[in-house]
């Protein structure tokens, strides 16, 4: 029922609170865990050609620390005793969550309630609300 | 962390399917589940004082039937060593969830996705949504 877990995060503070739920599952019987960030492909469009702004480098730069970001959250799962892998991918986070959980069959989505984004969160609905609206696999919302 | 479980249900399909991770969770530390029903209290307004319906006769009726399906459930939790009561209030459901988390001091609440009235569901956004969105404490959607 819990065996298998996605937990997307975006590294804000509710996200990270999330790594304690996961961790606690295991009792319940989790036994992998799959990490995800999604860059946000909206971010890295280039606005003006002439905007002197290395879209590439910024790319690399966003993956290298999500990478890093990564890394240390699937250590601390491995810690416990869960078996844990990371993803990052370039996407809209909502749409990629929801293709990673389908395409690695988890049981559940272990997910923050808000983002790093909150005015767009205000003004749009967060990720988790879209992840929670179209998943067809259950979700834990961990508040802030 | 997941300690006292607040289990809203107005007795749906999938809010019946939410009862097995409910009791999943004992694993990981539940100890105690309230089970909440809420009557709704816009279904119970008189439109007309000659309509010639009972309302207290209703309600009664209503409150005889949840009475009934909350004892069910609160013996499927006590069968597999949980602690278990129920609540059948009436009010505006969302409203009395939020209301009842607090007042029980509950770690999770576990709902269903979606009730029974779908097309209400459709218009004003589900009930479970406007838990999500407002509750303190971490939520666990159960889906279809």
């Amino acid at each position: 029922m819990f065996d298998r877990i996605l937990y997307p995060t975006d590294f804000s503070d509710v996200s990270m609170k999330a790594v304690n739920y996961v961790k606690q599952l295991k009792k319940a019987g989790t036994k992998e865990v799959v990490v995800l960030h999604v860059i946000d492909e909206r971010t890295l469009v280039v606005p003006d050609v002439f905007s002197g702004v290395d879209f590439m480098a910024l790319e690399n730069e966003l993956r290298r620390i999500a990478d890093e970001q990564c890394n240390k959250i699937v250590e601390q799962f491995q810690e416990v005793g869960l078996s844990a892998k990371f993803m990052v991918k370039k996407g809209i986070p909502f749409l990629d969550i929801l293709k990673t959980a389908q395409e690695e069959d988890v049981s559940l989505i272990v997910i923050g309630s808000h983002g790093k984004s909150n005015l767009e969160e205000m003004l749009l609905g967060s990720v988790s609300e879209k992840v929670i609206r179209k998943a067809v696999r259950p979700v834990l919302v961990v508040k802030r």
